[in-house]
């Protein structure tokens, strides 16, 4: 389903877990790195009272933020040990109400690039067992050469 | 600096409160409601753990729920007194790093419309009392009529 | 490659042939259709002058506006015989120089709604025989029904 | 309405004006430059068969070309007199019907920077003289030093 990428840092996987567990607004919502392969990231977040808008639902913004990560982090995974990366813009669609027990983000990249790479992201969400496809995302991330410390 | 527009509800400013305040994601972060005018809306959030990316600025994510928050509120500031309102989609550009105490998003309407209302939003970050603008958004906004419990 | 939908309209492939022939600036930029599908579409423009740019590129606005139609028509053909569609919005990255001999636009659907449908394109410009990926789109459409006047 | 930036090139209004000559698709589709000032480009376009679609209104498309070179300008406005920019991304919201004699774009910067330019633009369609707001886009630019040959 998603293109094949070779990675430039073999410890790319690690890289993108360490980067992740350091980020206090994904432990903070209780979301969870899934897999992670070149040029792909998944993140999965459970519902609880932290991440929801009046109606129950997953909030569009935490629905957003998920997103975002994933295509984020599947672009991280193509770049160098050094290298830290910025999201540049992104646009999501939400698409329908995103009522369950868990979400799922896919981030994949469309086009790597020297400075600017395009990933999308789909997001899930399950409920009873049952996936729903509820917010497509696409965006453009950038390379910040040389300073693994900026992830953002 | 924004356009001014009658509200068809008079009583829109309690209303987008009242809706605010039963958002978990907003309380939970610690985000407030500032200034509300027919299709205008401003939402305030302070520094804290629970927005933080990696490298202790306010994360890409959070900005993008306060700004869409922001614009979608301007948008149901104009909207009749049962109707809901929904996110269609937002597209965001994350311009400066929100490395500061407080992240101010101020929502407006574009155009407003029978279905889909139009919102711009901007976002600046306040460091030592300075603003630096670091975010834009552009957003599509439902109109979802007599259901006032719908927001998202 | 992408998701099979069953089509509302078994005169999908013709009617988006015939609306398409209609299109003023489809003609006029010497644009024509490729394969269509239930939820895709394909869109052929070869390079002239009347849509390069200062470098002898094909020009963005005309790289969006072929993908803008590939989404839409992707988005029609899941339509009944008597709706017509527009574009809400749509985000396009421009990811390579669109030097060539050819532009293809495939546009396919993500999600079809009601009232909302959310397509993706991809567009590769052709260069020697050779595809690169230059330009992807993703957009929201809406159903207009009993209008079947009503394309854009 | 729009900020007041500095240029950094002194004969910035004369580059904008002979880097728009140079575009194919601008006098192929009948499209003059207005007003030009640092930050700022207006773009006007009459109507005429070549910039249609199916129902006698400006094209879709056409609506987001100038859009995009609107915005596109204002921030090489404030370029460097040997720079080129290239549009990275643009998302656009068709807000109402194009139907009129005349589109005008004005696209302006909202944020410079030494690489990526963040811009909108605001279109208005003039019919019996009087405009309506039918089009928004929000967009990304990218300085390309000192290829000033470079400009899409």
């Amino acid at each position: 389903m998603y293109e094949e990428f070779k990675p430039t840092d073999p410890g790319f996987a690690q890289r993108v877990r360490d980067s992740f567990d350091k980020q206090g607004v994904m432990g903070h919502i209780g979301a969870t790195l899934g897999e992670v392969r070149p040029g792909y990231c998944e993140i999965v977040l459970p519902y609880s009272d932290a991440v929801s808008q009046q109606h129950g639902f997953f909030h569009g913004g935490v629905v957003g933020t998920i997103a975002d990560s994933a295509g984020g982090y599947a672009a991280y995974s193509l770049m160098g040990a050094e290298d830290g990366v910025l999201t540049v813009e992104f646009k999501l669609n939400l698409m329908a109400p995103a009522d369950g027990e868990e979400l799922i983000a896919r981030g994949y990249v469309v086009r790597p690039g020297k400075t600017l790479t395009v990933s999308r992201a789909d997001v899930v969400v399950v409920k009873n067992g049952q996936p729903t496809a509820c917010a497509a995302l696409q965006q453009t991330l950038m390379r910040v050469a040389d300073r693994s410390d900026v992830i953002g």
